[in-house]
């Protein structure tokens, strides 16, 4: 922490936000220019930055120090591989690409789509069976049997599974079932959740909130390392801006953003990122030439008659056509499609 | 909905969004003009109206109705008033002000803001006992222990209660302890809290999202109410936007406009919507003056020491100063102050 | 300037860096702590702190003097009056409230809205002859011709007047008729416009762009004050944010961290903050209870035949219900209205 | 236009909105339907809606056709060409990459970046003569100086040239020198510029706003095209979010989305939508990869002592190395790269 004094600060004021630094445990370190004198303060814990700013002589206060630790790419600067098996590795040199339907609606659905995306290389399922819905009067998912039917599909096509938990009871009910749990973009700040995510044992597909900053999503990766669960996979789905022709601002450079800051892998949801199929594919080529980890795509037999963002899901075609391109265009940041 | 056709749209294209319509329940009434056909579509359920855009010949789908209901002012024009006892009634003549501290720290610092605000006419407490913390190394409240205390201290001086849930779970322990239930801008659309919120007999204060549009906040609100639940109490606390000097934006025109679309009391947070002592102050006379039906704002008696969010909170005396202009302010907008 | 240097930073690294700041024109002031090395540096001119945050070894770079300095509330700590005259002056006591048409319509319009809110204690009038419209099938204003009606108008009610500028060719044309220069949102930043009204010796009214921070308002002002002309009025008048329900999203807070951050006056649109009628007031309201200098606000005798922004235009009657109404709040915050 | 009436919505209100609708030259269509009577408004001129949802008995307005009309793809299905000769194309097949210093600083200086840039198959050499800065403080551009040097190193190199024009009375001095001008992100609705250069025979580089939205910047390309200039192409350069970690949100969907709405070619400059040479590369090739039909990037020879911009700018080498990227890139989405 930096703290800049006023240029009329007086010499008591100085000594005492000194002393307030060293009672929280800071070293402090003065610098006394001609102008006004700068105090660099280290070593002390998170504190609140703003409770040295209304001190009186204080002109300005400088955190020098990310918040979060163990998402810092410091900790591990070679970066970090999450493998579901010898064939999935994220953070490696393979693209992983995540498929499949917005929310499990029966048997036939999941394993028609299943049995598409599977089929253009596909190693990684999605299908929500709880679903966060704005309104309460639309359809919220198949729940425990929705989690069954996308488990069944998924070992009948050798696919591993990634589907959306709501809240901390069900956690239990989801380590039955997937492989990777996702935590959506509403969740990125539910603290409880996160705190028992840090207890388990896989992986974690944290989204980041519609609102939330980098900073604020490595810090809500930090709560589930800190409980010692080092597996997150961090996902870019979108922002929200003052732009209303997409649902969300997709920010691809979040990819190279993340990438400098973390060591920890990071993914892009471009169906839920732009809300309209027309717009997912050109941002899945985008997202792949920015540097992503990883994709997670919506893709339906039949968005038409989908109970649940059709808009936004792939034609099993296009799905096809798409990851086509997606393998022209990897090798140009040195990585690979399967 | 309407659904407008784009000039070139053939009768078959017409007539497959009609039949669309007309299987999901609505009444079509189709209106052709000398450019273009524009489809009313009255009476259905609630659908995303992504589906029909995507469909050929469609130009555009509008929505007409308010996707809530129960929230909505149509519903109980008259207004809502949400009693916690003859004293304290959110959308009635007086300006109901709520004050204490950010989280509770110890018997005694409660026992002393609790007194400090009865002082000055304050008749709802506020005070934290779980925090939902950004970073993971910040202190997280003092959990039960916490609500027991702002129990004990808000008896002793004839107080009512506001605390903030974190999750379902806590709901039992909540209600053997506090007034009113919150819930925190993080959880707004934690959407199985609302819906064992929508169980309960309580009061519900719902804060905004820091990216939640107004209608959003209104569909959370109606989560609560469709399970029966109607003592729902909207609280604006800032929106984030690119303006840094601010934590948040307060976003006092939200007042007038919920007025406008809700029969919901709607109450405001300026502590958390500027971060700085200093700009609380103003806010709260603003959001008075603007006509919001209550305040929810963060004192304590030593700011300096306290745990968490020291630096927003108002000391007692200015506190009681701002009391006073508040009652002055409180007649230009035909309302009052305790 | 403060340059935090990485924990792994060479000797040589730190002195090129030493090197580079000297040769920008600071002093260097370092601060070697256990963990990491910091530079203070003061007195050199405005760098861009990208440049040093490239270099090996340097983890961040924090500026900590203002970009601005005559706009700096250091630079006239007690702050700045703007006077047209004896009766009008912001920066003082009394609440500066200008009113009128958003845009020139005709002699008889002009006439009856100047005699409207001069009954009501008005001393200033706003009226557009110029307008910048977002579409170029929009009506644009009566031009000369507006600005002479507007004169006129003022002069017969012994109203002083402020009017949009669109451009440095106007400056001349401007100063024959107006006494106050206003520069719009859109305007904020075109730096010619800025440099040709430092010369000029009216006061400016300067609104704040709708993507713009506080820093950058206060910028722009510096740009104006710069070239001489030091009677900078800043206006708030609605940033732009993901929230639709208001045209802008008026950010109120900025009123009392302007006041703390410079001297200068601070006025408010709720006009253009809002966009309709039924918010104006509630939020013309708040501006005073938050401190505003002054307000803008568009008054129209026959508001749904207005040639332009009818639906945010107050009719009169209902402004000088407004008035009433301020008066009772501004004593609140030690402030007039005439 | 639809106007939707209230349920409760009387006969004689909705007489009146129909009248005022004929008035204004609409075509009235009504559909009564069980629960309200919807209003279909076709064929009159541009109106503020809000002129209608004031009236009484209105429940909501919504505007059915885009205000822009020659932007529109309609108004031309098979894309806009703009040529600099037959070898540059914007729009084609090919993707036009521009590049160049930020600043022209000296005779030395553009030539080495031109001939560094020409040498890896760039057609177009960018270059500001004239700076927009924030800071008054800040070096402002070597003027018409500027643009000489750069127009002498372009001919020499075989080059065309863009650079930024700063107000309309520019123009003329302007088309002695460049090829193309660019309209910067702060001008966008600077209307009187827009309006001029819709009189100029030369392409114009229109950059959208940071708080513009897409819609906008359609209609200020709508300003240049309705007097006579179609040679309009678009920019996206980021817009201004609450992340700020990136100077700006490049925001790439916005590709596919003008795309669809419009039969101008869109461009991105990622150097300015990003701030940070290490985050230009991979979003120069995620544009490429999401459909843009050019590039605008910074290359400078000695980015550490650039006056201007050097963070952003990229070596000659790395520039190098993007373009062989790109090549790989752009047969994904059936382009190519010269």
């Amino acid at each position: 922490m930096v703290i800049v004094m006023k240029r009329d600060a007086t010499e008591d004021q100085i000594s005492r936000v000194i002393d307030k630094l060293t009672k929280a445990g800071f070293d402090v370190h003065r610098s006394t220019g001609v102008e006004r004198s700068v105090l660099g303060a280290v070593g002390g814990k998170v504190v609140d930055t703003r409770d040295y700013e209304l001190l009186d002589g204080v002109k300005e206060v400088i955190r020098i120090t990310q918040p979060y630790k163990l998402a810092t790419r410091t900790f591990r600067p070679e970066g970090t591989l999450i493998s579901l098996g010898p064939e999935v590795r994220f953070g490696g040199e393979e693209v992983v690409v995540m498929a499949g339907p917005c929310t499990v609606e029966s048997r036939e659905q999941i394993q028609l789509v299943a049995a598409a995306v599977k089929k253009v290389g596909v190693k990684v399922m999605r299908g929500g069976a709880y679903k966060p819905r704005t309104s309460p009067y639309s359809f919220q998912g198949l729940g425990e049997e929705g989690l069954k039917l996308l488990r069944e599909a998924a070992d009948r096509h050798g696919l591993f599974v990634v589907s959306e938990v709501m809240d901390q009871t069900q956690i239990p009910l989801f380590l039955d079932y997937v492989d990777i749990v996702q935590v959506g973009a509403r969740n990125m700040q539910n603290f409880n959740l996160l705190k028992e995510l840090s207890k388990i044992r896989k992986p974690v597909l944290l989204k980041r909130g519609m609102a939330a900053t980098i900073e604020e999503l490595l810090l809500s990766a930090e709560y589930i390392m800190v409980g010692g669960n080092h597996q997150v996979i961090l996902c870019e789905r979108g922002i929200r801006t003052f732009e209303t022709y997409t649902r969300n601002t997709l920010d691809l450079s979040a990819i190279p953003v993340i990438k400098k800051l973390s060591h920890l892998p990071i993914v892009v949801d471009p169906s839920h990122g732009t809300g309209r199929r027309d717009k997912v594919i050109p941002m899945a080529r985008a997202a792949v030439a920015a540097g992503a980890d990883g994709l997670l795509i919506e893709v339906h037999h039949d968005p038409e008659n989908a109970l649940c963002d059709g808009a936004q899901s792939l034609y099993p075609e296009q799905f096809s056509r798409l990851m086509d391109s997606l393998r022209i265009i990897a090798p140009a940041v040195e990585r690979s499609i399967a």
